[in-house]
């Protein structure tokens, strides 16, 4: 489908890469397109990206304004939605409860190290806050943001996501449309190289219908996952890890697992190493082919097992003793991270390209990362062992 | 113009970015067209390519064969232009001597490290010597790399490149065009936080003539450049440094420096941050407007000038005494270097998509870097200082 909160961004993501509509910044503080022939390459590439699951178009974000105290919400006063009865008002609180309810779970983990908190709104409605906790006892870097986008999207852009691209004629003459998106996005990276990274990402899409063209539907769709980024294979973790996310799945759909597992085994490939950035766990894009109200908690389900799926490994590797070679090794994983986001991940190259708080962008990089030439682990080793699971993904239950 | 030997990678890289052209690997040995439509594709945008002065489309490359030997050139024996006295001979040569003085100059003012060396080829010519210092006394990475590379391009590149792409009619008939590239590379990397990072790249570039057209002309372009990125301003130091290439560009034409400095500050330019990676140098591409002689002349003079801009400023800094502060400020500015180099360096990410020779590409990145977030320099400090002149290019000399 369409448009989606990025994984590590909270900018919107496009499933497939859209290299050929280029953004650009003008007067810093409008996203708007860079070549007058974007309407036409798209058109002509809708049916690829339709197969593909994804759309490609130009998309206008504002600029974003710092503020000092957090807002209630961030959905627009005017927005019919904004009752609290509606999926983005729901959606909106869920993350933001999850937030907060990660964050104090962080903090406890941690012991010394305290979130910083930036909240920033954008002009015509929506906006974010930010959490970082930098240096603690326990965490390298430790990054929670939710968002709130309102933008527009061209009129091929949603004829595509609802999958009527071929009947492209009138396409000159309609209007932008609006969507909503909101996410909630994690990096969290652990000090001890026996404590594994997590990272997890919920996002919620939804289309205005367009105005000219009275009657069409609005679009929506949920995406997200939880994936766990070790050095060192510890077996009961990541089995402990993958069955909870199991279990969040197994209360929907018992093809929900294993069919999301495999697309998270292929979504956080890098593809030039050939290897996997990690041991995988679930991943979900555009998904609007089920109930409404079982998505919303499904997305709700996976966001609230973040806690039980991570602090207790945390607990338990936190203070496992290690020499220099395994902090050298996990500062090697560490670069490969740095590899797959800023080379692959759609929302993090997805929101450099269009300018978005580069700070919160960035904020799933670890604080620090090394490239070694030509390293290669001893067959057999317990480097080895990772990575071979790495480019070989296992089933872990 | 055209395809050129990358930056920091001595793959292909392309100097617009043609990101609808995918290349995929194919049974690990070939790199093949991803999509039956490129072709299409390509002609309708060839127009626009070239106008920005780049062409777009498939190319064609071996994968490599580790050797146990240098070989005495990496021309086909069978290629005409094997002679000794011609450009392409002359320019390996070239490429292979700076490769080893410079070297060996590198090992002089490190005083332990000492270069490993990988060689390695490809089955229907062509090759390359990748020479890695890590972890010496003075530098922490040091990469210098050969290449030499034969491949094959659509026709429409061809066409393109020489300036009569609206005559697309007969393009489907024409055969692929085989191009000649080699290039060295180098990034080096020193430890001391007032010792700056050095990178330079010197390629050539020829087309054979295409087989469909009788007496069509060969194409030929060089590109390179050397630039400095220090942590902090000795301004000595990027004085000196400017000034030797200066010199170098005004053996041949006074309009070569100037126009090759703003190049060089256009071209490492880190978009989402809106700061150069560096305090420049020169940087040129397409070269082919001047007599051939001459640009071979420019790209000797530049390449042998590398010596002399780099080494003194390591003699004077490598033992410069430095704090924690220093050494982090340093850190961070390598997260640039990362950023830039994985981001937009087209060689880089050219040479990520179409599998090239890994270590060779990412030889670049340094050994550690560190990403904090919303770090923000005090006013007026000298990691400021050093910000502001990434973010406002100034004139040295």
């Amino acid at each position: 489908m369409a448009y989606s909160i990025s994984n590590s961004s909270f900018l919107l993501s496009r499933p497939s890469p859209c290299h050929k509509t280029s953004l650009t910044a003008t007067s810093h503080s409008f996203l708007s397109l860079h070549s007058a022939s974007t309407a036409r390459q798209f058109s002509s590439l809708s049916a690829a990206r339709i197969r593909r699951g994804g759309v490609c178009a130009a998309v206008a974000i504002e600029k974003e304004v710092p503020e000092n105290e957090r807002p209630e919400t961030f959905l627009r006063s005017a927005d019919p939605a904004a009752v609290s009865t509606s999926v983005r008002a729901r959606f909106e609180k869920m993350i933001r409860d999850v937030q907060d309810e990660i964050c104090a779970a962080l903090e406890a983990a941690d012991g010394t190290g305290k979130f910083k908190e930036d909240v920033w709104s954008r002009p015509g409605g929506g906006g974010g806050i930010s959490r970082v906790l930098q240096d603690g006892t326990v965490f390298e870097k430790a990054g929670v943001n939710v968002s709130v986008v309102y933008g527009t999207m061209p009129p091929e852009a949603y004829r595509a996501a609802k999958g009527n691209a071929g009947a492209d004629n009138g396409g000159a003459k309609a209007g932008p449309v609006p969507f909503f998106a909101a996410g909630i996005s994690s990096v969290l990276h652990p000090k001890n190289p026996f404590a594994p990274t997590l990272h997890f990402n919920y996002r919620y899409f939804e289309t205005d219908a367009p105005k000219d063209t009275p009657g069409a539907p609005r679009q929506w769709w949920f995406g997200g996952g939880t994936d766990l980024t070790p050095s060192y294979i510890i077996e009961e973790d990541v089995k402990h890890f993958h069955s909870i996310q199991k279990k969040a799945c197994d209360k929907f759909d018992p093809s929900f697992y294993p069919r999301f597992k495999k697309w998270c085994d292929d979504y956080f490939y890098i593809k030039h190493r050939g290897e996997r950035r990690g041991l995988g766990g679930i991943f979900f894009d555009d998904m609007n082919d089920y109930d409404q109200e079982m998505l919303l908690g499904f997305a709700t389900e996976c966001a609230k097992s973040v806690v039980p799926a991570y602090i207790p490994i945390i607990e338990k590797r936190k203070d496992t003793p290690f020499t220099e070679e395994h902090k050298a090794w996990q500062q090697l994983r560490r670069g490969r991270y740095v590899e797959f986001n800023l080379v692959y991940d759609r929302g993090t190259t997805f929101g450099l390209k269009t300018g978005g708080r580069i700070e919160s962008i960035l904020v799933s990089l670890p604080l620090t990362a090394r490239w070694q030439y030509d390293h290669q682990p001893e067959v057999g080793s317990e480097e080895w062992k990772l990575l071979d699971a790495c480019i070989n993904p296992k089933e872990w239950l």
